[in-house]
Parts: structure tokens; C-alpha cells; sequence
């Protein structure tokens, strides 16, 4: 919370997106006994895995066990995810018709069973650490919803972006209200910060960004209550740094392609950032993942306001140890 | 070939990565023929389809129709593109003793297909249509044949270059030396320019890329007859256009990511650049690209050495027609 703030710190406090995973064993053990879904509508089981992994790995903040995607369900939108194959929207938005079907988020009540997995997870968490709530950005959300699922070129996405501007905005719109919605919602219910999670906005050029998605993500963290800190996080973004700071954010989260030093000195050092390790390097064992880290670590240069984190998401066949070998290198390489 | 070494032109030379592709009936009829490898290896198939796209579409180069994966058969691995999949190499190097039974690719005869089908396409182009020969850049390349086949996440690929640096090294110079004897191959065979597409470059971190690459893709370069342009291209480079540009190439390609006018300054005017236009522009229609070729021809801002381009390959449903627009849309926008 403190770094956050750009507060001094003992050490640099470190979590890892997608720390509950399917890395982790415990976290398999419990999958097999449900879908993936219902995992996240459980609220006692998200709390169960969300817990477990910020003990088992020591790190600073937990964050709540859910899918960027749940959202959509209060939209209209049918959600599922097959096995092995990731998420299917069964009815995806193509036509300014499908925009105009997208029902208007008036209540976060269908997804109050995140607000009590947060309720749940803040009493059993430590109280020393804190527990973050999170969202998918506008755009990300918006590229599941035209695609109906993954994509590598988000063809149905730009081409509705490109068309039908105003069908666009509106989906934009519907969307970003809906999250700030959902973020106070997650905030009242107990998360101490919260993150938006634009994993997908790194295939936009710099003017689509500012164009169709900059105003947007904006608006959400104009409606996120004041006084909590908010993050920032996108992959591929080097292109887009400034503008990704104009839309908004306490603190801003970078991938491993950008050094961290050019990238916090692009988005200025008035703000808090986050990052930045390759995901990757935890495939090569303990002494890699120390040499990497004390990189970033030296790159921050002691600065206040560095969140330690990966550049992106925990990989599924992660070893457990060197992630626990991580967290435990940055804490002792950090010491102030 | 004027804009390549940055002389006057009298309009901007256009053509478009994956010209002879999927979104082309002409091309789906040969290709429904033939498999893939087949068609590859077929010299007078590969001139007819590379030979027809650039008539088709009217544009000012013309690319040979092959693979970048040929190049890695004869160091003796066993390529195979399964229908519907993609490229799959059934024995992937994952190991030191793995890199030690790639051969070293002594003469390029066994690729001889590749230079008939260059010498075919000369005598059938027309005379003022310059061909551009190409290869896989060493850590594309690499990523392939470490990995068995595409991937999203390079963890074979990493896991190798992290943990025996060694071994890494001697693949890519193993890989590189292949490249450049098969690039001046081409060159003999008549290939006017010759373009290494360093297509996944963009998964590594500039500090990888300095270490695990550069040497690697610069050696390709100085081994490269001199007189012929090269091409040099990657996607996702925004963080890495400065170690690309160190690593060589008369022409840097961007993809649609970037800025032109800012990469171009970033890479130095000294140097022609080519791109770039986001291929999924093309499904928006005639209009849309037109003003985002404007963009872009405006961002060149009529200096010399700039080769219109996508900023990666034509996508298989893209209307040929819109490619056809966006040819004339740059030939009458950029007139000088």
C-alpha cells in the first residue's frame, strides 16, 4: 500500500499476477473438483485458493480469485469456459444491433459472490497483507466480447472499431460503466486497491488507443472512489506508455520488453509503477530468476513506488519453488 | 530498389508482405492442388503464384513465394506443415546434445528448388518489377525449431537460452551461417533484394535481444554480398528499433505499432524504412484504408527511402479487393 503511494518501504513489496494457479498444485487439486466458473462462484473456494497461495509464497498482496470476464454475464453475454480450450462468448458482439442488446449494468448484485469472496479472503488473509481487486480494461473486455474468446488478430474487434465508431463508443461506454460499478463494489466489499487488467491492449497502434479506447479507460478511474490506489496494467505497451498514463492510474505495470528505468522515466516518476519480470525466466531455475531480479530491483534504483511483480501472468507449468526462490530474492535485495 | 537505397522516387513503392497468400482465390485454387511444402518445392508453381499476386494487385516488388522454415530441413530437422496447424518439427532441439546434431547446412543445393523458382519468376515478371528473395532471421528461426512449431509463450526457446548460453550461441551460428550462404543463393539465382523476417522478435527483452541476438542476425548481415538491399523486419520491435537498426539492414520494417515519423527518427534517417499499415485495417473497407495510407504517407512526410507496407503479413480472409484499393490509394497519394 505503501509503495503505491510512493511511500517509503523497508523492502520492495512483491506479488506475481496469477499467483493462485495452475502452477500450484493445491490450486489443481482443487480445479479438479470444479469448473472453472463455478470456482470463481464459490466464493468460500475462491477465497480457499486465493489465501493459500499468498501464504504458501510469502508475498505482499493477495489478489482475489476470479476472471476478468465474469462482468459480462450481468451484460447478457454467454459466458463458458470449455475444457482446455479457454473462454466462448456463445452470442459476441458484431453489428451496432448486438451493441444495442448489451443491457445496461444498473447493479452489481449478479456478481455479489466476488464481494464475498473479498469479505471472506480479508478475514482470513494476514492482516499485513493486502488484498487486491481487479477488473479487465474496457478494450480487453470489449476484444472477448467482438472475438467471442481469444484471438491472435482481433479482426471482428477493429473492424467494429473501424465501421461503426459510434456502435463502438457505445459498447465502450456500457462496458467502463459497468467496471466502475464493479471496482467500488469490490472496494466496499473489502479490496485495498484494485487493478484494471488491459492484457490485450498492446495490438492497438498509439491512435486507435487514443481514439477509441483512451477515453474509456479513463472514465473508469474518474468513477473509482477516491483514496484507493488504483493499477494500471497492459502487455505489449511499450508503444503506448503516456498515453496509458493519461488514462489513469496510481500505478502503472509494465512487461518485461521495456527496461524499467525508460519505462517509469516515460510515465514520470510522479507515479508508482510495477513489473517487471520476463514470466518466462522462472522456467530457468533460481540462480536466472536472482540474476534477473536484482536487475529490475537495480534499474528501480531504491526509488519509492516500485511494486515488484512478472511482466505478465504466472505460466501453468511454473516450478513452484523458483517462484517462492523469487520472492524471497526480492525481499533480501531489496532490503533499505 | 531506388527507395531501398533512399534515392528520388516519383511515388511511394508499394507491396505487401504475404502478397501470394490465402486471401487470394487464384492462390486457394493452386494451393487446393498441393500441399504446402509441396508447393514450396514446386519451382514453377511458386513463380505462378508469385508472379500473378504482384500483377493482381499492381505492386512494385514482388516477393518469392517459399517459407522461411526450408532453410532448418537441411540442417536435419524434420518439418512437416499439418493441415490446418501450422509448421510442426517433429525432432525440436531442446538441449546441448540436440544443438550438436544440427548439421551444418556446407552447400545450399538442397534448397535448389528455391533459386529455379527465382529464376522462373525473374523471367516472368515484368522487367521494371524487382524480386525480393527472403530467409527466417536466426532467433525466428530459432524459436521454431526450438518449440516444435509456433508458439505463445518461448519457454523452450528461453528455458535453452537461459540455462546453456552455450549451446544457444552455437545454434545461432549454426543457423545464421545456413542463412547467409542461402540468402546469397537467392541473390545469385537473381533476387534483387533480399528481407530476413525476424517475425517473433518481439517476445524477447531488449537486454535478451543485445545478448542472445544481435550477434547472431549482424553476422547474417556482414555476410551478405554487398550491392543487394536488405530488408530487415519485425513484429512487436517497438522497444527493440535501436538494437534492430545496430543489427543491420538498409531497410528497417516496422509493424503498425509504432509511429512512422518516430521510429524512423528512433532507427535515423540515414536508414529507408518500410510499413506500416495494420493489416487488419484491410477488413474495414476502402475509405478506412485510404485515410490510414494518407496517415502514414503523411507521417513519411515525402523523404526519400520510405517502402509502403503492411506492418506484418496479409491475413487469409482480407478482400482482395480493399488490397487492391490500398495499392492505388498510395500510388496516387504520394505522388510526387
Amino acid at each position: 500500500m505503501r509503495a503505491c503511494r510512493r511511500e517509503g518501504v523497508p523492502y520492495t513489496p512483491v506479488w506475481l499476477m496469477r499467483q493462485a494457479g495452475r502452477y500450484m498444485k493445491e490450486y489443481r487439486d482443487v480445479r479438479a473438483r470444479y469448473g472453472f466458473l463455478e470456482m470463481c462462484k464459490q466464493p468460500e473456494v475462491a477465497a480457499e485458493v486465493t489465501t493459500y497461495a499468498a501464504h504458501r509464497l510469502n508475498v505482499d498482496a493477495a489478489i482475489i480469485f476470479a476472471d476478468i470476464l465474469l462482468i459480462i454475464e450481468p451484460m447478457g453475454l454467454d459466458l463458458e469456459f470449455a475444457q482446455g480450450e479457454g473462454p466462448v462468448i456463445h452470442n459476441p458482439v458484431r453489428s451496432p444491433a448486438d451493441v444495442d442488446r448489451l443491457r445496461e449494468v444498473e447493479s452489481i448484485d449478479a456478481l455479489d459472490y466476488v464481494m464475498q469472496a473479498i469479505r471472506i479472503t480479508r478475514r482470513e488473509l494476514k492482516p499485513n497483507v493486502p488484498l487486491i481487486g481487479f477488473c479487465g480494461a474496457p478494450f480487453t473486455l470489449a476484444s472477448y466480447v467482438c472475438e467471442g474468446g481469444g484471438s491472435k488478430n482481433y479482426i471482428n474487434t477493429k473492424r467494429l472499431m473501424y465501421n461503426d465508431p459510434g456502435a463502438w463508443h457505445e459498447m465502450m461506454s456500457r462496458i467502463s460503466r459497468a467496471l466502475a460499478l464493479y471496482l467500488n463494489a469490490q472496494i466496499d466489499a473489502g479490496a485495498q486497491a484494485v487493478q484494471l487488467f488491459d492484457s490485450w491492449v498492446g495490438c492497438l497502434s498509439p491512435d486507435d488507443y487514443r481514439e477509441f479506447v483512451l477515453p474509456h479507460t479513463r472514465s473508469v478511474f474518474e468513477n473509482v472512489k477516491p483514496g484507493t490506489p488504483v493499477l494500471h496494467f497492459g502487455t505489449g505497451t511499450a508503444p503506448l506508455l503516456e498515453l496509458i498514463r493519461e488514462a489513469g492510474g496510481d500505478v502503472i505495470g509494465f512487461d518485461w520488453r521495456v527496461r524499467l528505468d525508460e519505462a517509469w522515466a516515460r510515465v514520470g516518476h510522479d507515479t508508482a509503477v510495477m513489473g517487471n519480470l520476463d514470466p518466462v525466466a522462472l522456467f530457468a531455475g533460481a540462480e536466472h530468476v536472482r540474476r534477473e531480479a536484482k536487475k529490475i530491483l537495480d534499474r528501480a534504483g531504491g526509488r519509492d513506488g516500485h511494486v515488484f511483480n512478472l511482466g505478465h501472468g504466472i505460466l501453468p507449468e511454473t516450478p513452484v519453488e523458483t517462484v517462492v526462490a523469487l520472492v524471497e530474492a526480492v525481499h533480501e535485495l531489496s532490503q533499505r
